[in-house]
């Protein structure tokens, strides 16, 4: 028998679909995968507990990063902020200054604790509602930033970045993805609300991708 | 009279004197100063006091951002790992994986929220304890992920990067820095522990700049 170092992956889970595709590819290539759940104060907290199950259904541990900032300013901190409806241009409602770059600044501790070699992250460039944190050439350098400030060799993989949304959901049936667990809806409610960006881009999604949301009854 | 804009800046404080003479130099530049000091599980709590007392003591704003982390594994966290005594090889003890990565993010979401040009870090490359987070190669590459991945124009500014422990005393002396109300200590005790790295360089910083602690009694 070959004596083979396992793989071990820092997966960034949301309770998006993108996420949870990642973290299934993750898992498909072989990696042992520990999940990082935020709790950064989004009004939507509906996320972290189904990002909780996703991690479970995957066998996968987690853990959960609590986040309290103390400024506001984006309409999913904030419930005085009205969560925009579909797509809009200039800077979104919904941006959260420099969340990507936090999120991977913990990814990146983690990963330098545990010894993970990945850090996995769902985002991806066309249906990201205008953030520049969710740009290759961001992404490119906050590698190179990490390789300077760290002892870690890790590196940073967003798979799906040039894929949209129905490749996306189309991967995720593919690797099993338990899609009925994701959450995209910004707003808070029991149900998604169908109008907010997210949901406009899932439902997009799921219906180039020739699919049915099991999510949307 | 000409119409000028204020010039604004985050400042990370720490309640150690070199982020306290970034903090009075960044006055002395004439910026409206905006502090921000972490609470990170820091065994040292006695920091964070003494980080308020000195944002005071100099008429600035601060906010506290508190950090639980859920993995362990310096000094600085965890009791049960020994604060290493003077200088070691290797990863020292009390490094706290991507520190520097985590605290500059926050600060680049702080001043991307209220608009500020500029992120002032008390780091400096020589009597750093090995950190690799202390680095120009760091900084530099940061500056490049944060111009990526913001919408900000903010630059990361580390004015004692190439200073040592003598310098920054003597440049803190002339810009009126309250050094008694400064803790360097990285343990948790009522006076400083004279035998750790940071008492180690702090008192020789002093020495070589020919001054008292006002700390040491």
């Amino acid at each position: 028998m070959k004596n083979r170092r396992v793989k071990q992956a820092v997966v960034l889970l949301s309770g998006g679909l993108d996420s949870a595709t990642v973290l299934y590819l993750a898992k498909a290539k072989g990696y042992l995968c520990r999940c990082l759940i935020f709790d950064y104060g989004q009004i939507h907290k509906k996320e972290i507990r189904q990002a909780k199950r996703i991690a479970k259904a995957a066998g996968c541990a987690y853990k959960i990063l609590k986040i309290k900032f103390p400024w506001k300013g984006s309409a999913l901190l904030d419930r005085k902020i009205k969560i925009p409806e579909k797509i809009n241009r200039g800077i979104p409602a919904t941006y959260v200054p420099s969340r990507n770059i936090i999120f991977l600044s913990f990814a990146a501790s983690f990963a330098e604790t545990v010894g993970a070699e990945s850090i996995f992250m769902g985002a991806h460039a066309q249906d990201y509602s205008g953030y520049p944190d969710c740009r290759r050439e961001f992404f490119s350098a906050f590698s190179k930033m990490v390789k300077a400030g760290t002892y870690g060799g890790f590196s940073i993989r967003v798979p799906l970045l040039y894929k949209n949304k129905s490749q996306i959901i189309l991967m995720g049936k593919r690797l099993g993805v338990p899609f009925e667990l994701t959450w995209s809806c910004y707003r808070g409610g029991k149900a998604p609300c169908t109008r907010c960006d997210s949901c406009y881009y899932r439902a997009k999604g799921f219906k180039e991708a020739r699919l049915v949301d099991a999510l949307i009854k």
